[in-house]
């Protein structure tokens, strides 16, 4: 039969994640990426600083496309944008470097660890259900970072194919539909609650685990539930197991 | 450095199939999904002849989608209406079935059975290059399949992805795009000429091999290459050997 979440009243055929954070560590695979960067191009900055200021203009740039006054851009496309803007904010003129250069770091994206947990856990819920990413990155992104750290996904649906960035309900709706699932069929399993609260609008089930340290040793954001999840766990191996169908042989 | 397609000059990083026809084998798996429904239902008719006449309304019904006359639909539903106008012409009246059932007999096209080398060849050419899909079938029904007869791709993007049915050059191009490579660093693989030469046209290698059986032992059309194809071959494991890197260890 499989699990039944309560929030939907089905059996949930598919468990997809926020990746970004959620099953990957961006903060520590940006920033090192941005010191192989900074020591090659002989610069002195503060890798850390330089990764979350990167990040923090990556909702921001998205809005334009949920509000519909820009028209759908690969999330490829806007980190680069938001990358010229952070070289110019710790005082690199990005007109001086090599455009093969700056898509290299660009890519620092693909290039991010997954917590210990996430292979580990991914593997044995697939078994049981499809996983796949549900995230604002494209295909191309989602793929590369999938090989590298060796995620088993069951499949990968970029925001390329739905054309939308969460939180808009499209995101969360597209990717059922191209499943060919009812929203109530599909679980979305991230840390941080705000997606949590979107997808339960659009009216899959939800799944919490918290990640203490994605935003550094000084996080105050996403460090429990806040709301009505169908899933509270502590990581994505102890999702499995309350996925897991009950009397089910356990992997 | 991997290989190097004469038409395109440049490294080949991913091989994307044609699938119904050239990696599973429609007609048979089609025509047994036909001939359990005609026991169920109680009704005798020539399952061979189901599956053909079904087949036969497949690309006409994605021609007013290219040509822009209709806007863009799964092939799932296009599967839908060819299935309700077949049921009529063999003297079915769609009207008293059960939608359940008519659902059920559309997802035919996901039971299908790949031929005997193609989960072999895309396993070794999966070790060297991006192996997928590049089919007019959406999402749901590729991963069904894939999922069924184990097909192992490294990536699926269906048509309801691209928006865009072959032989539209949109079709081929748009999967290049969302892979982030250069039409000439995908090869399209089929055992259709007529398809290869779109890719050709659209910027993609090629490869050829025939399936001489794909419509039934009568066959004539595609017994052999009608172009000057990158690579032609006499199956997906010939087609791995082909592709290996020259020097490399072979699995």
């Amino acid at each position: 039969m499989g699990y039944v979440a309560p929030s939907t009243g089905r059996v949930i055929r598919a468990v997809l994640f926020d990746t970004f954070g959620s099953v990957v560590d961006w903060r520590s695979g940006v920033a090192r990426e941005v010191s192989v960067f900074a020591a090659r191009h002989h610069v002195e900055l503060d890798e850390w600083a330089f990764a979350d200021a990167w990040r923090s203009r990556y909702q921001p740039s998205m809005e334009p496309v949920r509000s519909g006054a820009r028209e759908f851009v690969p999330l490829d496309v806007l980190h680069r944008e938001n990358l010229l803007v952070t070289l110019t904010e710790f005082g690199l003129d990005p007109t001086g470097i090599h455009d093969a250069e700056i898509d290299a770091l660009n890519t620092a994206w693909e290039r991010l660890d997954p917590w210990p947990d996430s292979v580990e856990g991914l593997r044995v819920l697939g078994e049981q259900v499809i996983v796949g990413p549900l995230s604002n990155a494209n295909l191309a992104l989602l793929l590369h970072m999938a090989q590298r750290a060796r995620l088993p996904w069951t499949v990968i649906v970029g925001s390329d194919a739905t054309r939308a960035y969460k939180p808009d309900p499209r995101a969360y709706r597209n990717v059922a539909e191209m499943l060919r699932l009812e929203p109530g069929e599909v679980m979305l399993a991230a840390a941080h609650n705000g997606d949590l609260r979107a997808a339960g609008t659009a009216g899959l089930a939800t799944a919490f685990f918290a990640r203490p340290t994605e935003h550094g040793p000084a996080q105050t954001t996403d460090l429990r539930a806040e709301g009505t999840w169908d899933v509270v766990c502590d990581d994505i191996v102890d999702l499995a197991r309350r996925i897991a169908e009950p009397g089910a042989a356990r992997g």
